[in-house]
């Protein structure tokens, strides 16, 4: 017997960790290959996969020894950190997560492998979770509607500044004027999709501009669409903004306010001066710094923007039965987003780090968060006070939480002084540093600022209020019941486990969302996510204190190129979308640099994801759609006619490989020449990587770029609908355009494209999941993971086809990592939708899997490796026993409208109340595969989406909607 | 405003972490005081608690600023700790928690906050979870019945003791026998608790008995009731123990094999070699070390002992359906000990820990674990190897995982050599050392051992078996399905989360368990549980090692001195139980060290808690039983009558206080003198101290001695049915006579009785909860919770007295922390029973109260002040709406036996299927107070428990079992 740890346990076939992430077990893989027809793993790849963009060489990436070992390597990399105090601000600061919060939301599968809330009816949890979001914003912000979050404050600005640019009466060639005391990561982000779009930002001095002159004269005499301005602002200035937005007004611009939440309670509401937008971030309402993310971005706006408001929205309906329930509203706007009225391409929001800021409020109260912040205020007085005395040039009067101070010619002696001291100042310029203070500044980190200034004045024991009179506070907010109800710890504990016993996730079973990609999260990768050491650090402290970091980015960053055979990586992106928008940045500013900038070009195939149109928009690029073919496959005559007609403006094609039919398209290689010949570059989505890694390359394979999904294949939870992250990957030629980061010089290319998202890093926090994944898993266990997520789709066709026709496959009948299943004929025939099939799989106890996408009227499967046998054939099983369900319809035995399909899915008030339906209560609610007593019962019945929508509500409605 | 954190909070009145753990806020505070028709709080408890014995000084104990500062300070005190790579051994070894059973049980509300399954329709969960262990031991022992956890391995070998003595057919004066390499703390253990009841042990080498004669000789000529081996011993030889089994049996005596779990994945079982009985721990089995508890012991024995076997016993029944449901088995053998027949004190098991080993099992299987073990196993041959080539003297032949060197004259500096390299060894004596291998072995870790040997073989990298022929297993164990599904960690995630949903905990729910004080248990004062820093510590680590956890544990014994007035504090006694035990050995030991041993009388009122009596016979006490009076209080005419009847023989008497019926008797005082003046010693059971903490000290008015529970007042979750702590307070006059230990000196007084458990400080694991508890509240905090616990049972007694009879109450009505409601009337008017009260109210969404403890058809409940008003409310409208529900029954509306009541639980099965009720599914599923979406279903409908006893199954039933 051996003695070394990982060679015994892989002889047991499963007891590490790739048995352990892989759903089935060895002894189920004969039974699988047998039933797809193919003899071994590798057979079965190689006929699916086309030869010539099949990879020989094996992955290079070694696996740890253990799961023990690879927290062992975290740890090593967390102790490479410095978590000094920040006091640096900028959107960022201290706060304190309530320790019920982190457990039972961050650290709770429940919440964190739940999916986006697209199926209302299983997700009435944490949709209450997000509409208590909303309510927080609004009521903080007192405009009129705030959707479910967006992916930081700067992209939140960004999106304003297009919103405003679309909403505004002005002439829509005007200028959006930014106040130069915007936080300089914002006006970064901004100017990088300004300059995509070509819409001009004058950034300057507004606080002086309170005339529609000045407002001119600002904007050198151009219209003007809008105004962007910060509140409190980069300086710690709080500046009243009712003049300026009054000038605004009248010239026909809207105006944004960057405003902070915890600053809201006492300041005047921005919509009370004049806002008609406000973005910003929920960071600190309980979320970690995190090195820069993921944590809750905001929008509210005023009423008429909310249908041009970009990212999702939650609203108020009703279900079968007439009971209020939750859902997405306007939810068309966004899911499928029309290529051809793309606004935004946002698809993921950050709904666990909004739920947690929501919680935070709730476990707080109005009450609690203003003595919160009011103490945070006395304290920044006091300190201003004691500073004055001392002698110190304090530039900031009227205040929240930050001033700046003047330190001419030793700012940068300053701040390194004050890191001695375990403090991290902002550097402003050489003459200037400022400090905000936060939720955990105690009394000692004064007495140390002040120590550090040189300053032996004592701290006075109160501070008067910063805030300037008439910027004072008087309206309301959160007087909801929900946010008085639950300040006691056990109260609240109960709160989040009814919220999450309504949802289901994947710890419930399978959620089969073709795509999607929703296979394990395992416990040691989501470690060391909530380690101080990569939690505590602000994403702009000094380089020296990210050691660690940042050689785990550059390690994760490596291990992707390996993968995909890419030659550089950048993680800032943190969404897909930003992904796939700094992937056509890149291309674009390839050919410019090539003095080839009039290619604007960008082809995609029909079949495409929705938001490949509306990244191609926001980078500037035409859309020319490339048809499908019969079956499937993108259409090559079509291509070669569009490329050719193009030829001289192409840019780019946007691909998905295996396309989303699910299926390993031949002609990909010649697609590439095609283009490639063309002048053009080759963008491949990365969303179907899970069927690729290990397999096959892109980045050797043909294409020039891709995004990857960090919170598909890379195993970082969707949270419910967010975070995620979406790194782009490119091939050397287009590496010295990837993104990069005006206040972190180390964070990308000097060339570049500037930044996409608020963070350097993007989400960074959330890098250790996917890091451990690969680590865990090394080259072999990846491409092992792949062959056994495409094992598990071509079982599912196999064990579905004769039910229910799988739309398109390959060779041998092969599909990818998912297929799509035909419900068209069925619907013709019976009046069963898929929506029928999807809700009465509820019933059944699963998650729906993809409706009509890419194909209306069809249900895509993704089973990803994770899920065992055991789940497979239940899922199989219960889609059988429903296509018996559909066939008594089409026998005529019973009406599609009295059907269990129709009602379902079933809660247990229909099974309880009044029955008049033609079938049982017990066959409703207990079909094959569901025990009893482990049931799960939807809390709603089916939804009425058009009825949220022609009645939005969007906050918190009166408990006693809730009545009857 | 005041800048200063703490005064900022507390300004708020609820947002310091008081008012996160009182449940009212400060705005229902007013509300109740007038239902209940007092003044204030003080005025309140001024009323309750007889003026003689108040406290008038404030605690002397400062809280800490907030929940961020205390886990700063547990910070501090972890890093004081040195956690080295332990091969001490002794049965506690390095293991590997599985992360998804860590996360998803041990840092689970869901689990370690629910209660013992007394309820069984509400805790199939948890109960399936330990016939699952109840099935490992029995598999692995090769023994027909397996309990479902006993306190540690060490007083699991005492049990065993008093087990083979109650049953071996040779005389009852007859000795036991101990093998000289049982472990040495077991071996303690034994020594004490054989002592109290004089049963003659004798240690000695029974390696080479293997004939009658032989045996015989060992027992010097005297019948012999049993026989006690380790297998593997602690000098890791594996010795085949069956030609000593087959004698002992000769001489009419039972055999206890004291076996490791992991060893016999390669062992023949006990039962194949003889063994009766075994006991152990399965520490290793994913539950840290954390210096030395809690995990659980195990004991399993052959069919005709189970009747007889201490601790819980988890058996298969049927329920209301005939549908196979879980329940406690023999349950009145255990759940209210008849005094009389007190065979073990034992009420706490050390469930959470169990169901943590149990799942050890189900995620690596039985190949999972046979590979561990054959590792471990084979590192140890290779080890072995290594050693013998490079010179040394290994000892050990035969060996599982343990081997002994002989280092004449040099083992300590050995040993201090190897802790200077990071590892501990045993230190056997001043020639030998031992060192154990475990799952957590690394190939570094062996080439450190021959290093510091100086030797320089090198390692081979095969190791033979240790394991002697003839004792290979050969049976198979394990393969019920339960052990082979759950493989992937998304199978296992879902399969944690379906038990847990079953159940009802804290996180659903009131649990208002009168006596058992079901509190919030904070998350931050869960947090430090599982840092390495107190989880990774063996219990006999140096000394110098466990710095921070010993200052930590010196802290609570501070503050609970402090708290209850006594001047000396043990935190050994790993459950109420042994607190009890340990209690009354001090008393005893005492007596006799003034020549008064003969006292040996302990008179008990009628109403105590069972365990008392149990407690007291296992100290070899006399039990005299004293009468109750009409109002519910000790009959003083009867105590003065025995007194003095016992006046020269008198030991102590042991009472509750306030007592079991909830109420604070005025006689308190009279008592103790009573007792005092005839030379006995008063014993305080602190199972009630939740109504006086700040309020009145049993150390100073009167008590000498109390155990307290920590998982009552002090927050340590109940975790399912355990791990509890029990420290034992007295006064000074007693502290000589406390446990002490014979591995740690530092542990307890030299004149100490021995240990009453395995480890030196019990289950020192969990005490971070407890001082974290006392840290974060303060004196004046402790005092507030006091009185709001007595102010919500009186608010509870008040709304409900006009509908349930409160049963007993002192001055203004008022109850303590508890109130009884007497239904004995209305059972006897309508035949509702209690059951069907404690049943119905699962409907509801409560967890039943107390039923019929300490009198036989009442309902007790005691709220905590961790309930706040809403939840208060909605037990007060559920109990009002029951009454009126059995409304109907009295006036004949209904037969009792056709009613909600009797029919409750109700199960969805039930709601769904054939209904012919003469009430209606909604009124039965969803009664006032449930929401319908948000319901909490019972997976199983009223057990009955008698059919469980009489076919008694207690391991995993075959799946068919559960169909139809």
């Amino acid at each position: 017997m051996s003695i070394d740890q990982t060679t015994a346990a892989r002889a047991t076939g499963f007891s590490d960790f790739v048995g352990r992430h892989v759903g089935p077990e060895a002894g189920d893989l004969e039974h699988m290959l047998a039933v797809v027809g193919q003899p071994s793993l590798d057979a079965m790849s190689d006929r699916a996969i086309p030869g010539v963009i099949r990879s020989e060489a094996p992955l290079a990436i070694e696996a740890a020894a253990s799961e023990s070992a690879v927290i062992e390597e975290l740890r090593a990399l967390a102790d490479r950190n410095g978590v000094l105090t920040s006091l640096i601000g900028l959107g960022y600061y201290g706060t304190v997560t309530p320790p019920v919060v982190r457990r039972n939301v961050l650290e709770n599968p429940a919440w964190y492998t739940a999916y986006t809330p697209y199926q209302p009816e299983i997700s009435q949890g944490r949709l209450e979770a997000l509409l208590n979001f909303q309510t927080v914003v609004t009521d903080l912000t007192g405009l009129d509607v705030a959707g479910s979050s967006l992916l930081d404050e700067s992209t939140a600005a960004a999106e304003a500044m297009s919103l405003m640019r679309r909403s505004s009466k002005a002439a829509a060639d005007g200028v959006v004027l930014v106040d130069s005391q915007v936080f300089p990561q914002t006006i970064a982000v901004m100017r990088t999709r300004a300059a995509a779009i070509e819409l001009p930002l004058v950034v300057t001095d507004l606080r002086g501009v309170t005339t529609a002159e000045g407002l001119a004269a600002a904007a050198g005499g151009k219209p003007v669409v809008g105004v962007i301005v910060q509140y409190p602002d980069a300086s710690g200035h709080v500046a009243d903004w009712a003049p300026l937005a009054t000038a605004a007004h009248a010239a026909g611009a809207l105006v944004t306010a960057c405003a902070d939440l915890l600053a809201l309670t006492l300041l005047t509401a921005p919509a009370e001066w004049g806002a008609d937008i406000a973005v910003g971030s929920a960071q600190r309402f309980g979320v970690p710094m995190g090195f820069g993310g993921p944590h809750a971005g905001y929008m509210s706006v005023h009423k008429g923007l909310e249908r041009s408001m970009p990212g999702r929205l939650v609203g108020v309906s009703i279900d079968a039965e007439g009971h209020q329930a939750y859902r997405l509203a306007l939810q068309t706007r966004e899911q499928h987003i029309r290529r051809e009225k793309a606004t935004s391409n946002i698809c993921t929001a950050q709904v666990l780090l909004a739920v947690m800021a929501s919680m935070y409020a709730v476990w707080h109260g109005p009450r609690g968060l203003t003595a919160i912040a009011r103490r945070v205020n006395a304290q920044t007085a006091a300190l201003r006070e004691a500073l004055v005395a001392g002698g110190l040039a304090v530039e900031t009067e009227a205040f929240f939480d930050t001033l700046t101070v003047a330190v001419p010619g030793r700012a940068e002696a300053v701040v390194a002084g004050f890191a001695a001291r375990g403090l991290n100042l902002r550097l402003v310029d050489g003459d200037h540093v400022s400090l905000s203070l936060d939720e955990t500044t105690t009394t000692a980190t004064l007495e140390t600022v002040l120590d550090g200034f040189g300053v032996s004045a004592t701290l006075p024991a109160e501070g008067a209020s910063g805030i300037p009179q008439g910027l004072e506070r008087s309206s309301d907010f959160l007087t909801h019941p929900v946010f008085h109800a639950h300040h006691s710890e056990t109260a609240m504990l109960r709160y989040l486990r009814k919220l999450a016993d309504r949802d289901f996730a994947l710890d419930r079973g399978m959620i089969p969302l073709g795509s999607c990609t929703m296979k394990l999260n395992a416990t040691t990768e989501m470690e060391a996510v909530t380690w101080p050491e990569f939690a505590g650090l602000h994403p702009f402290a000094p380089a020296e204190q990210t050691e660690g970091i940042r050689a785990l980015i550059d390690d994760l960053a490596g291990w992707l190129c390996e993968i995909t055979g890419y030659d550089a990586v950048s993680l800032q992106p943190n969404a897909g979308s930003q992904g796939e928008f700094a992937g056509l940045l890149a291309i674009h500013a390839y050919h410019e640099a090539r003095g080839e900038g009039h290619r604007r070009v960008c082809l995609i195939p029909a079949s495409a994801h929705g938001t490949n149109a509306a990244s191609a928009v926001m980078a500037g690029l035409k859309v020319v759609v490339v048809k499908t073919a019969e079956d499937g496959t993108v259409d090559m005559d079509d291509l070669r006619a569009k490329v050719d007609a193009n030829r001289d403006n192409l840019a780019a094609i946007m691909v998905t490989y295996p396309s989303t039919h699910g299926v390993y398209e031949d002609t990909i290689s010649e697609l590439c020449e095609l283009v490639h010949d063309a002048g053009g570059q080759v963008y491949v989505d990365g969303a179907n990587l899970n069927a690729l890694v290990g397999l096959a390359q892109p980045g050797k394979f043909g294409a020039d770029v891709s995004h990857l999904n960090l919170h598909k294949t890379f195993c970082i939870p969707h949270g419910g609908g967010g975070p995620g992250v979406g790194p782009v990957a490119v091939r050397a030629h287009l590496a010295p355009h990837l993104p990069n980061h005006p206040l972190a010089p180390e964070a990308g290319p000097e060339s570049g494209v500037g930044p996409v998202s608020a963070a350097p890093y993007g989400s960074a926090s959330i890098l250790p999941i996917s890091w451990a994944y690969v680590r865990l898993m090394g080259g072999e266990g990846l491409r092992h993971a792949t062959q056994m997520a495409v094992l598990g789709a071509n079982y599912i066709a196999a064990r579905l086809r004769e039910h229910y026709p799988v739309l398109y496959s390959g060779h041998d009948g092969l599909v990818a990592h998912e297929c799509i299943l035909d419900l068209r004929g069925i619907t013709a025939e019976t009046g069963v939708t898929v929506d029928d099939v999807a809700k009465r799989l509820i019933d059944y106890g699963f998650h729906a899997p993809t409706m009509s996408f890419p194909v209306a009227g069809t249900l895509m499967v993704e089973p990803t490796e994770s899920e065992n046998l055991y789940e497979l054939d239940r899922f199989c099983d219960a889609m059988i026993a429903i296509r018996e369900e559909i066939e008594q319809v089409r026998r005529g035995e019973i009406a599609v409208a009295d059907s269990m399909l129709r009602h379902a899915p079933h809660t247990a008030l229909n099974i309880a109340g009044d029955w008049d339906h033609p079938y049982d209560r017990t066959a409703a609610a207990f079909p094959v595969g569901v025990t009893p007593g482990d049931k799960y019962w939807p809390p709603v019945s089916r939804i009425d989406g058009a009825y949220g929508d022609r009645h939005l509500v969007c906050s918190c409605p009166p408990p006693e909607a809730f009545e009857g």
